[in-house]
């Protein structure tokens, strides 16, 4: 079996040994083995340590080797100079796959010891996530080997967004704010240093897994090049990629070369990478956020965008930025301008953006939007609700889910305000409804889902 | 008494008419008395309606003529075609000044209202705010003409923001967002259509306004470009200026002229207007918003920053940031490399962003502070915490705002995450510490500082 196949040990494992468990709190081998019993891992956790009998109440083994039966996945939190042993007591075992949490390799320049993890590695086909890393978090199968307390970083639902990631940093937090947002993932990789399977191997991986339907790749510097080129070309096909590329400028590859002992790279060969691949790349990690929302909504047919509002100014706004993307206003046909001046106010104008003024309620924008899902010069709608005023209520959060789930037209939803406003976000979010507190990133997230779509269809 | 100075008896009035007081739940003349009533303002408040004897328990006068004693500020709600007679009576009762909620004039192409109202007002030297607006709200004093419920739109504290808006609806929005990050303010005006005081006149009254310390103006078109152009470099010499221009594409054009009633002009012009003027200009509203609280720092000496982390790959997104936006990493000196060596673990390496990695705690940020203060070589820092690491617990609170005050040198911070993150970041936000939630928009805003601190050193 294939080094990449047998990635299945590690995400959907019938059995965990955590190597290093501890009883000190705060210490990773405690926080990981509290994490699995909280969670109520349906599988067997098995606790190592020599110094313990028991740990949090789990029976504890001196070694892997004294496990009586098969373990799937291992994780190892001990120190670095311990990992190479471990590794191979673990392919003496058959362990199915191994995520290394430990430090202090390629990015403190032990390439010795890194060097020696590949090698086992590599002879026994045993797959090996890290080192350097926060491992891997599947929701399904509740393997979650992410060493963080779960009151401080919230653990997402099951869904469709699988997150690749190099920086453990950059993961966790993306991992919380989708978490925050109620967004499902289906699968979180942190792989740190990629010494033994890199970023395209995972890429590769979840293009076949079949709860994964977008991908997100945060990346400082690629293993080979060539070899994530042509990876991300085949993979952006199926199921598009959003890219975050850090070390860009020269600090920034430095910075980036302590950290994981990966190079960087010119950003310029990246870039150029990405534009062949048609990979969506988003400029930081809030619009990392804005775009994979946004291609969880149908494909448009073409770049004509009709915005609802119920404030001029906001709507002003999200014309000039609509324009400023390359977006174009779509055009009503007379049939939509006549079946939308019956919903407006005496001295309302039928045009686009629709301004419904503050008088709106909720019927008004359930109308509209229905009109605009029968017109066929609309690809898109972006639909502005200021929660502010006084006739909107809660009912339009039923209105909006509706649109989205509608799966005629893709939708964006923009909501800007405070406590008020943004428990009315979250509870669109969880629904499936991309929302967003801004006309900017609203827009600019729609211009991608344009191209992606666009790109698609010439595929076919 | 110039009409401009008069503008404080709408900001600082100890009397205030209301005319279209309502009992009708959610209309305008309602919710605007309810508010008056909910905040205890300190002075008088009239109901006026002819249809009514009492209002929400306030004694309902026929006409503002009726009303013993003087009258400073009068707020209308009533339909356009009564503005006028209104604002005769008004005239005659020699009210301070008057403040015109109602919609209906130069937008829906009543310009012979709107030329009515003018003439009225400068005739009796009365300033009047509006039409079509939200008028103004001033926490110090508790005038407050916003008509949106306050469980909906929160109002903010006292502090030193000023917010001058054409837009009603983009002005709610930030005021609500301003309120939920605990930020305060010293006034807010929604100006509307302009017809009488335009946003020059605005920013002539608060560049003399003791409260206000930085100005936000959103504007669609001005009715005066020149006077614009004179009067923001004139202000933003003394008190920061930062923009939000919408209008700038085709689309917008219309949006915004059937809107206000303005026109918004050339976009191009505008721009140059701003660069001239040296004024700060925002891409959308929640860079508004990331602009603002960094002028709440101190001003830095020059453009070397220093990043401290405690997680690598936000590190290395933040050092893209500052080097793209034209920014400088800082070198630190010998003592403070040997100094910053001392709070690192062995395998740590003094470098520019500083990692702290994982494991430091809150102490190590305090040292790490403490040093960097004394650096002459560092004019700015950014202090990135991530909030999910096990060691950072609630006492990184105190330390940041220890750092936020010492005024030395600006510091931006930036957290990402959940629910926990996020109630943490409000806490920095309402102790007057910026806080980012992404390292582009915290640089983004370190920048502007650096640029209008260079300014105002040229001035000197």
């Amino acid at each position: 079996m294939k080094m990449i196949q047998k990635l299945k040990f590690i995400f959907e494992p019938k059995s965990v040994a955590i190597i290093g468990a501890s009883k000190t709190p705060n210490k990773i081998g405690n926080v990981l083995l509290r994490n699995f019993l909280d969670t109520k891992f349906p599988g067997k956790v098995y606790a190592v340590n020599p110094k313990y009998e028991e740990v949090l109440g789990v029976k504890c083994y001196p070694s892997i080797k004294k496990i009586n039966g098969p373990v799937d996945c291992v994780i190892i939190a001990t120190p670095a100079q311990t990992v190479p042993a471990i590794l191979t007591e673990c392919a003496a075992k058959k362990v199915g796959g191994v995520i290394i949490l430990s430090g202090g390799f390629e990015e403190v320049k032990r390439d010795d010891l890194a060097a020696q993890i590949r090698e086992i590695a590599k002879k026994y086909e045993m797959p090996v996530v890290g080192p350097n890393c926060l491992g891997v978090f599947n929701p399904y199968t509740k393997v979650d080997s992410i060493f963080l307390p779960m009151y401080k970083l919230e653990r997402p639902k099951p869904g469709g967004i699988a997150f690749v990631t190099q920086s453990g940093a950059v993961g966790s937090t993306v991992v919380d704010l989708t978490a925050y947002y109620g967004m499902g993932i289906s699968k979180f990789i942190s792989y740190g240093n990629a010494t033994v399977l890199d970023e395209s191997d995972y890429l590769e991986y979840l293009m076949n897994d079949k709860t994964t339907e977008t991908i997100i790749l945060y990346i400082e510097g690629a293993k080979d090049g060539r070899k994530l080129l042509q990876t991300m070309k085949k993979v952006n096909k199926i199921k598009p990629i959003v890219v975050l590329k850090a070390g860009k400028a020269a600090g920034g590859q430095a910075a980036a070369r302590s950290h994981t002992g990966n190079i960087a790279g010119s950003y310029l060969a990246y870039q150029a990478a990405f534009k062949q691949a048609k990979v969506t790349e988003a400029e930081g990690i809030i619009e990392v956020f804005d775009f994979v929302k946004i291609f969880e909504q149908p494909r448009p047919k073409g770049n004509h965008i009709a915005v609802i509002t119920n404030g001029g100014g906001i709507g002003v706004l999200a014309t000039d930025h609509i324009e400023n993307e390359g977006l174009v206003l779509a055009e009503f046909s007379e049939k939509t301008k006549n079946a939308l001046q019956e919903i407006l106010p005496e001295y309302g104008n039928v045009a686009n953006p629709l301004d419904l003024v503050a008088d709106a309620g909720v019927e008004a924008y359930a109308k509209a939007i229905d009109i605009m899902m029968d017109e066929p010069n609309i690809d898109a709608l972006i639909i502005i609700v200021l929660t502010q005023t006084p006739p909107i209520d809660e009912r339009i959060i039923h209105v909006l889910t509706k649109a989205s789930d509608d799966r005629r037209k893709p939708i964006a939803t923009i909501s800007i305000g405070g406590t008020y406003t943004e428990v009315y976000r979250r509870i669109l979010e969880s629904k499936g409804v991309p929302s967003y507190n801004s006309p900017l990133s609203a827009v600019k997230a729609i211009d991608k889902l344009v191209k992606y779509a666009n790109y698609q269809k010439q595929l076919k």
